[in-house]
């Protein structure tokens, strides 16, 4: 089994959206990447699937947003000659942005029936493959050097040959936010899991009856990281809640009715996510990624001045 | 001497852009503020400026820029309203954004003759008012709980009479960045000089020949912050060097002239400059503002974990 697909879901509309910024400018906000470079949102996604293998992506947009991502690419690309004509790194860094312009398409959720309808968007792009799914206000820091958090869940989803979600331990009270699982924990693998139960946004009470986890720490839960390798399996299972004539199809019941029926585990990825479309979102991001690349001396350097200018005010 | 009238030059092209965004994107950026909302970084300089009694401002931009602005605060205003529109916050922050397009006019900076040229353009609209000029891609915070930096100046200009500019004591090493000036200390007044000499980006042994401020603590130099009260006769001067068929006209010669010809002082303005135009520039304001306003608590909370994190990753 090879995971060479990509789906980045970027539709998402209404409240989780910044009053200042639409879709695409959520997806364009430049961050400077653990590389050094600044570079739109959208693009620190994308590289990191490219960097774990994948040679496709498919990002399921509102409608109208495909041609305004394009533009924003092609504008993007154009201002690293234009601005910076003399300097090879700028020709490499334009050539970067033409390489994922070709390897990117755009797909737009013409309504808006739900998360679990969004990647059912994709299916014409996946065809028969399993895939990476990504959701594109997330960016991820991996604890481990040498390998991304999608390269952990690949590396997973390969050697089993089967669908595996991202999982981390969360703490009681914010599992009302995520889908919230449990399962068999695998023996001999450390945090996997054959996923037994799914419920999206449980309650505490819910989850103490129903998802309880051996072995994790009291008052911990495993909840979705925001990264699946799925089986194409999915989207015969979505295309039967859609039938139904669904308002709102999200993807948790599709997942619960998969783990019914094929093996489908679940893997605590070592790293930590980051929600843009939360309000200090962004900014941790950009911190988080600052410390750990390129960038870090002069991360934490701006953080202590600044700690200490803060001070400094406060005795005024 | 009242100040009104305010002009936020936004029209600089080339090597000050972060590739990945224009200068309409750039100045769209979205940044939590002091009163802990999100809005673009044009809306925060735009704010001060109102908060320090400006009732109209000007932005110079850059060619096809005019428009793009007024769409962009278009789409913003739609934004909140559909978003949120259940909320009451939601409905004045939209108004505030009604209220912000009818005080901004934009004018174009139509071929790149330099800054000098640029802050020329607004000409018609200051007319013969003495004017406050702000950078876009500079943002601030006043040392002070109740006297934005802004207001620090334009306070000073009122009270003299006279065009005044914002100084920071600089140490040695960076004054090549900026335009540095030397001036007699007022007598009575504590940071207040009157302007004597000014050298755009001088090297260091200029600067210990020609701009030696007695009573700046040793290695220190006073610099242009970034923010200045000028009267209209500064116009005067930069057309006659427009005159002269020069392809690159610089305001600095324009403010030696101005010193030489009518009182002119420099006040050291309590606060700290951010500049977005630099790499960690963004992710500085963003720390700074975070710390000094509404946000303090959940920004100090962020920088923490997100420390204890990154240390964590380290030893793994």
């Amino acid at each position: 089994m090879k995971v060479r697909k990509a789906v980045i879901t970027a539709a998402a509309r209404g409240e989780r959206l910044y009053p200042v910024a639409d879709t695409v400018q959520k997806a364009m906000l430049p961050v400077v990447d653990i590389d050094g470079l600044s570079k739109p949102v959208i693009q620190i996604i994308a590289e990191e699937a490219f960097a774990s293998g994948i040679e496709e992506i498919c990002v399921i947009c509102a409608p109208g947003d495909g041609p305004r991502y394009q533009e924003a690419f092609t504008s993007l690309r154009n201002n690293l000659i234009e601005s910076f004509s003399s300097t090879d790194w700028a020709k490499e860094e334009a050539e970067k942005v033409d390489n994922l312009r070709t390897r990117l398409q755009f797909v737009e959720q013409t309504e808006p029936l739900g998360f679990g309808h969004a990647v059912y968007c994709a299916r014409d792009f996946v065809k028969e493959e399993p895939f990476l799914l990504l959701l594109g206000d997330h960016l991820y820091v991996s604890d481990l050097q040498r390998q991304r958090c999608t390269t952990q869940l690949i590396n997973l989803a390969v050697q089993e040959g089967c669908a595996v979600s991202a999982v981390n331990p969360t703490i009681e009270h914010q599992i009302h936010r995520y889908g919230t699982l449990t399962g068999k924990h695998q023996p001999n693998q450390k945090g996997v899991y054959l996923i037994d139960r799914i419920i999206e946004k449980p309650s505490l009470s819910t989850a103490e009856l129903e998802l309880q986890t051996p072995g994790l720490r009291a008052g911990y839960y495993l909840c979705f990281f925001g990264m699946h390798v799925l089986t194409p399996s999915v989207f015969g299972i979505l295309e039967a809640n859609l039938k139904n004539g669904a308002q709102n199809v999200q993807l948790t019941p599709a997942l619960q009715e998969l783990a019914a029926t094929e093996k489908y585990l679940a893997l605590e990825v070592k790293g930590n996510r980051y929600d843009l479309s939360k309000k200090q979102g962004l900014l941790q991001a950009q911190i988080a990624l600052g410390l750990a690349g390129q960038a870090h001396d002069e991360t934490l350097t701006s953080m202590v001045e600044l700690l200490a200018e803060a001070n400094q005010r406060k005795t005024n």
